[in-house]
């Protein structure tokens, strides 16, 4: 049946009045988003109840194609509802209205895909989904959390219908234009040309001046409003500010420093108009506030004691739980339940705990039905007053006896701490287990840590998802017990959408027998067996290979209940994009794997639905049609790039504002170029590699006006290295322009060449150096340019490729480049900043005093530290080093309280002891060494051990005659020095 | 029934849906109206058929009424219905919604009253309608004719429903916070605070200089993105300059000529806009464009002739015409048809025009069935040639006979112009009156002329409103003709909504007497005779009177075509407000008639509904709520007023600007106030007037910045005078503050008071002298500034009150106080612009001679000339008026040539003749006489004459002797002299 999309908007319009939604209206101002409609900014906030709905055309400059994409425009219309409080089953309630508008669940595959939201400049965020039909996002469905930087108490329910995707889906079509407007138009007919001016409008013709103007004139509107206490006002301006935002932004006009002071002040506005909403509402009393009717909870009976032992099984339903969270979730419990039972002195046979995203299930062997008697030694009064010397029972001992319930015949005497003491032994009996466990199980689900919790409740219980059913079976009694406003029972739930959806459980011992027949595959091995095995199968049959992908595999597993594995191909065309794009869409937005062969990427694409083998023929279409908008879109990225050179895209680097006082992107990669030439002789490169680099250099940013990088800034560097290859650019200036970007993360590669080294390192002691001279280092917590990565990175780059650099005489060469002035102080600071990284990079797994040691000398070159940080951590370990630590001790503690140095006169030590030393102490000095070698030291300062010893041993170092005195001092700093550079060996545990 | 907003809004979407439209959304930009919707403003241009409907949430600043007043909102929703091309039966289709929603027509009045809809920003107009239901206007009906300066083809049919005032009916509320939303909220829950807020902002925060920055910055994008050729995105800042107008607006920072310059800049923009649109879908090919379709006319059978003269009737069936219009084609036709059947030679009893809003009939009595038979003399050859001296034809009379179709002996010979011809007396049969009526009527039709005519349908045809049935029958036989394709017929229809519509007349002479039974009073004299005496006894039943107003008495009468007075009141309360306050209102907006006690008001109201008495209550209730609104309205603007003192307002003027150069409004009062002083003495004021004159100057502009008058501007001066009176000002102060506006027009009434005149004089001389000066005095048509009138108003205002007045001494002190030099010219020019206002408003009824002669004498000074115009007017009608020109004539004409004025040498005249004259000459010029008065001209020239005839008859003017000669000239000259100032009589007749 054709749908059209009014008669969809009509029918979800119908649809969420008779669930007691207020049918709203669009907003008269551009927004990004309907989250952005008052109606549900400011309408979530605060205790009163609420529900809405309304269609919100949502405008994305960023988004536009010239109408070219088969589903992204700058203009979609959403479907925007909210539900406040949750009303329990709202995701029941949402797929009831995609039956609603036609969607058979059986011939699809839905799911709920993880898909945390935030809008900084709303200070908003929420934790849900995106709901996916065969893959394709129809719906963003979040548990908004806060709002306005507000706290929200009752939590919301946000679902937002992406009108767009969700008729594509309906009437199966290859494009936008083609989806049905009504009987006579399409939605081509009524956006097309929209779209293809107002893409026009944002990339080329928007005038940057006059935007930025009405932004800050925006701006002062909003603060006035505020100042006068006008909340929707306000709210208008901050609106218009967002929108002005994204059209600047999307011209590429907002450099990162002021994107993050733009979106400091938009986020303070948007704070301050929630903040006065609120207290408006306040002053009214909150007219919208219902009486509390909640139903008093009903009081569980205490189940029945059992008379043997039985298999228990407690099952936490919830909705769709993050792939990171379930993995988690089961790693605790897994922890956590033997504990408890342990605690609980509950017997019990083997532990098992396995899961779905949509349950937790705990399923214990033969569990004791009572707790384990308990003997006490309970210490009474002292033996000598508990019983006559001639071992008759005393008063006391009688009045102890009586107040442990025993008799006084039953007191014994035992020896404790020394004394002797009239003892009872009293033996308590165990619990029922279902009793013990009623009060511990709250417990265990609610210690469940989760990287972000949600609230979505009135009890405030924390949880990854919302928790909807608890089942918990000892034997056949259930364990009754309260969590979230919950009741445990025997109930559990099979798959969604398929009938019976609820299921009774008798017995624990029925439990996975149940499941399994619903076809729930309860254990994730299972389910990771399965798909593994499933997809090397379907790339078999087209002569491909399954890449197989950890992460990917264990992320899938645990997006489903039950997995099918499909197939789709997409157009041979798309294979010439780069590589790394494909990948990237298949596994990150879609979560496919690729099919190789021979390395060679196919055009296939695996596939895992929820679900059985029903309908895949049209899951594999819809999978299809996303990966194709996908590609489409790359295509289009990267056919819009090469219209222009990287010069020019280099060139546009001046309208990205690095950070106002540095100037912009332009300015840095101009100031790189020069620092890499400066550098190429500390870091050894020979003359073609220098010149690679500073070609490398030169590029190196170039890519991030291009809007394929623009879109998807994980491919920046990946980007600048082909476009460099397509303009004809050196094979290894193209390479190095990839890896400048290395290390990224801590387990990441490294450059291969060294070009890409240099430029690297010149990019983040720029980056370092400049920010510091600005007075823009991280405090506290706060790290808006991400200093501490780019310290990271540049440590890890040159540690781990052994490159010695002094980093000093790095910052002064960056520092003679910059724009603004850099104080000694900023240069020290940035210096300290650096090592501060290394000791907590290095730190890991290696004795912190030896660490501390060698930063202390040489921290200002990392590579040369690690190198001496290992090497003295053997040393500390080897047997004789507690005398060459003490012989040098006695040298620097004697000498550490002298302010200066002083100098030796040779003639005055005249004693054989310290005229040995002298001589062994010259030798020392003049003996070659590796700068910072750990080695090198001791293989000059063990030799001194036995001198020194002998100096110590005698010669008196404080003489009364002062010179004399002094030349002894002299000499032994002379020694002390020796470790400079190297370590300040007086950090060392032992010194 | 309760309705709910969002119900009402979900069935009108469903209902036009059903009828083919696509459904659209609201626009993401602020907007005045749906109107402004690219979906109506784009789509309505070229020859693409389209059909929409949408809820347009409509912002209009200057509606914000703090969320006080019942039904005016800054924020209403509109439901916007576009129908391209107009479908036939709009009005039907539209009333058929209304049944939809729930409104049972038997119970309400339902009308369509004269609404012409103008957009100056969007360079569009059209025609129609305001639907009243029960007096509350609840929907506007247009018939596009122009958009962004387009001429539409084919014509859109627009409608738009105003929602709250439809729910206000719907659910008879008394204010629009009390609508149902959904079952749960109100539209106050919603809105409310909205409403407050924003009235808040744009009253007393929104920044004007911000919002000024914010125009030009749009103005300049809709620029850039036009150059562009990008319509969409240029139509979107458009839209966003018009909402900051109409921000700055409400804030009272636009003054006139910024106004007349932006609008003209908006509405330049527009119409690029709209013929870049136009151009775009051209260059696709009207892609939407269908097939024609239409079926071609059918041909009407012609009717049969009828046996004998038979009644005729004609009924042009229209959609409602504004009460002139019907007037004014009533008017037409009474004096059309007689011609027209004079013409057709059809013999005819007695002709009545009658008719109604929806239709213009035609009656004619026994009209005879075939039109009159003709006998027409044709000229032949002259006699002579014609017959032989014998008599006998010749060849060429055998000819001409032949060719006439006589026999030879059939001809005559006559004498014609001096000659002698054989003639042929030809005989033309008369043709069947239902064939030659055929061929007239169309052009009976079409002749009509309207003030405003529209085009609707396909064949272009113009009428007031669209034509939709034509009944045209003598006898029992249908005159078959077609117009605006149409096909005539002989149905007529009945009273709108009742049953059955459509009535069949079989004979001419029962269409009366059909019309009468279906309640139609076809006679506009009864109707009006009907609702004068209804409205009489009603204003009695509460002892009052019945306040007669002829205009709106024959406007009402219009308005309707069967008419009901009904009695409804208002709140006591609202007699406070001021009387003209209460009046306007009632007759200008609402077409009521006041009832008065002793030409006080009683607190009721007398309207004429169309239709029977029938559910009359709730017509009654739903009238009252309006007016209440309206009252409401209008007393919030009272005590808002009221917060201030007018010298309060005074100073707000300094943000109206009169004129760039000019200054604001402030200025300009300051300058009045200046030159009230120094006319003081011109115009003979006591100290006291003076004084009075003064102090009003000061604040007669104050008024211009308070509520009330910015939303009624017909109140100004009135306002001002109450708003005086209650700060304590003198009477007469208060007075002239009103009455300084007077005359308003030709009609008008003249201040009493000497201190109105002397304040309304001064202002518009400035006004004048101001504009003049800066060179913006009108040119062509063109008069932005209704310079025109300030002239008329000043001539008026002193030829009415005989104020005589030197207006080159006016414009002289006027010109002292500008900001700016007053060339010359200037001021030059600005005279003879009165001048040439008082030749037209004196020329009328006048001889245009002697109106000439005194202007150019004494055009400065209106009352004098309009005295010496009619006093000379009077002179020259007496017999012996042609002796004294002459004798004053020769004096001028023998002295015309002169290039320079002789002095008159008396010893050279030494001639009785001359010497005689020259005394007479000097005795004249040394007799008193008052400035330009025509009788004490005649009193001194009179004299004169008997020795100026003697001079003549004696003198040789042009002697030899060159001194003799002047001084003879010179004396002659000074006799011209002597009507200086009077009047130039060598304009006159006969001169």
């Amino acid at each position: 049946m054709r749908r059209t999309l009014q008669d969809v908007i009509m029918d979800l319009q119908r649809f969420w009045a008779d669930q007691g939604c207020v049918i709203w209206q669009p907003y008269h101002t551009q927004v990004g988003a309907g989250t952005m409609n008052p109606a549900t900014f400011l309408r979530v906030l605060g205790p009163e109840p609420w529900r809405v709905a309304y269609v919100e055309p949502s405008i994305r400059p960023d988004d536009a194609r010239y109408g070219e994409n088969p589903n992204r425009l700058q203009q979609h219309y959403q479907f925007q509802v909210i539900l406040k409080p949750d009303p329990g089953n709202p995701q029941e309630i949402y797929l009831q209205s995609l039956l609603h508008l036609g969607v058979d669940p059986a011939l699809h595959d839905i799911r709920f895909v993880e898909d945390n939201w935030e809008s900084p400049a709303l200070s908003a965020w929420g934790l849900g989904w995106e709901v996916w039909l065969d893959g394709q996002e129809i719906t963003q469905f979040t548990y908004f959390q806060q709002a306005g930087g507000i706290v929200l108490d009752p939590v919301s329910v946000e679902i937002t219908y992406g009108l767009e995707r969700i008729l594509i889906a309906l009437n199966d079509l290859d494009h936008f234009t083609s989806i049905p407007w009504n009987e006579r138009y399409t939605y081509g007919d009524m956006n097309l040309a929209s779209e293809q001016e107002r893409s026009r409008y944002y990339f080329e013709i928007a005038g940057v001046a006059n935007l930025w103007e009405m932004y800050s004139r925006a701006e002062a509107e909003a603060e006035s409003a505020l100042a006068a206490g006008l909340v929707l006002p306000a709210h208008d301006y901050v609106l218009q500010c967002s929108h002005l935002f994204n059209l600047l932004d999307t011209r590429g006009a907002i450099g990162v420093t002021e994107r993050a002071g733009l979106f400091n002040r938009m986020r303070d506005l948007s704070r301050r108009v929630a903040e006065a909403y609120l207290a408006q509402r306040q002053a009214l009393g909150f007219p919208w506030l219902e009486a509390a009717t909640a139903a008093p909870a009903a009081v569980l009976p205490p189940a029945a004691e059992l008379a043997a032992p039985a298999d228990f099984v407690l099952e936490v339903g919830t909705e769709e739980l993050p792939a990171g969270d379930l993995s988690s979730a089961i790693d605790q419990l897994r922890q956590a339940v033997p504990r408890l039972l342990e605690a609980a002195r509950l017997e019990h046979g083997e532990i098992r705990v396995l899961g779905t995203p949509r349950r937790l299930a705990v399923l214990v062997d033969s569990l004791a039905q009572r707790q384990a008697q308990q003997v006490t030694t309970v210490k009474g009064p002292p033996a000598d007053r508990a019983f006559t010397p001639d071992g008759k029972p005393t008063a006391a001992a009688e009045g102890f006896a009586r107040s442990r319930g025993l008799a006084v015949e039953e007191l014994d005497v035992r020896e404790i701490d020394g004394g002797r003491y009239a003892v009872a032994e009293v033996s308590e009996a165990g619990r029922p287990s279902t009793a013990v466990l009623a009060e511990r199980l709250p417990g265990l689900i609610a210690d469940l840590k989760f990287e972000r919790a949600m609230r979505w409740e009135s009890s405030g219980a924390t949880f990854s998802r919302p928790v909807r059913w608890l089942l918990a079976l000892h034997g056949d009694q259930v364990v009754p017990f309260g969590f979230a406003g919950l009741q445990s029972g025997r109930r559990t739930r099979g798959l969604r959408l398929r009938t019976p959806e609820a299921l009774a459980v008798d017995q624990a011992g029925d439990y996975l027998g149940i499941l399994g027949q619903a076809g729930v595959v309860l254990d994730p091995r299972q389910r990771r067996e399965q798909i593994a095995r499933e997809a090397a199968a379907m790339a078999a049959e087209v002569d491909g290979e399954y890449a197989e992908d950890n992460n990917l595999l264990d992320e899938v597993t645990n997006l489903v209940e039950t997995p099918a594995v499909f197939r789709g191909s997409f157009a041979e065309e798309h294979l010439a994009l780069p590589q790394e794009v494909l990948t990237a869409v298949m596994k990150k937005h879609q979560r496919y794997f690729p099919v190789r062969r021979g390395g060679a990427l196919l055009p296939y694409f695996l596939g895992v639905r929820n679900g059985d083998r029903l309908g895949l023929e049209s899951v594999v279409k819809g999978n299809e049609h996303v990966l194709r908008a996908r590609y489409a879109d790359a295509a289009y990225f990267v056919r819009r790039d090469l219209e222009h050179s990287l010069e020019h895209y280099r060139e546009a680097l001046s309208r990205l504002t690095f950070q106002t006082q540095l100037g912009s992107m332009l300015d840095k990669s101009q100031r790189v170029e020069m620092l890499v030439a400066k550098l190429a002789h500390a870091l050894n490169l020979t003359s073609g590699e220098r010149s690679s680099a500073v070609r490398a250099a030169h590029l190196c940013k170039a890519d991030l006006m291009t809007e394929m990088v623009v879109e998807m800034t994980s491919l920046q560097g990946v980007m600048g290295e082909k476009y460099a290859l397509r303009a004809g650019e050196p094979a290894d200036v193209a390479q190095a322009i990839r890896e400048h970007y290395l290390p990224r993360q801590a387990e990441d590669g490294l450059p291969a060449t060294r070009a890409g080294l240099a430029v690297g390192v010149a990019d983040r002691l720029d980056t370092l150096v400049g920010l510091f001279a600005v007075g823009l280092q991280p405090s506290g917590t706060k790290d808006p340019f991400a200093l501490r990565r780019a310290a990271i990175g540049l440590i890890q780059l040159l540690a781990r490729t052994e490159t010695a650099i002094d980093l000093r005489q790095g910052i002064e060469l960056a520092a003679e480049g910059m724009p603004v002035t850099v104080s000694d102080a900023a240069r020290q600071d940035c210096l300290a900043f650096i090592i501060g990284r290394e000791e907590a990079l290095f730190g890991e797994g290696r004795a912190y005093d030896v660490v501390a040691a060698v930063l202390a000398a040489q921290g200002h070159n990392p590579a040369s530290a690690l190198q001496a940080i290992d090497r003295l951590g053997e040393v500390v370990r080897q047997p004789g080093w507690p005398a060459r630590l003490q012989a040098y001790a006695r040298c620097v503690r004697i000498t550490r309280s002298e302010a200066e140095r002083h100098s030796v006169d040779a003639a005055r030590l005249r004693e054989a002891a310290e005229a040995s030393l002298l001589e062994a102490v010259e030798r020392a000095e003049a003996t070659s060494r590796r700068t910072g070698s750990v080695d090198d030291f001791f293989s000059v300062f063990d030799p001194l051990v036995p001198p020194i010893t002998r100096f110590f041993d005698e010669i008196l170092v404080m003489a009364d005659e002062i010179p004399l005195r002094q030349s002894r001092l002299g000499l032994l700093q002379r020694i002390a020095a020796l470790s400079d550079g190297v370590a300040e060996l007086s950090r060392l545990e032992g010194f």
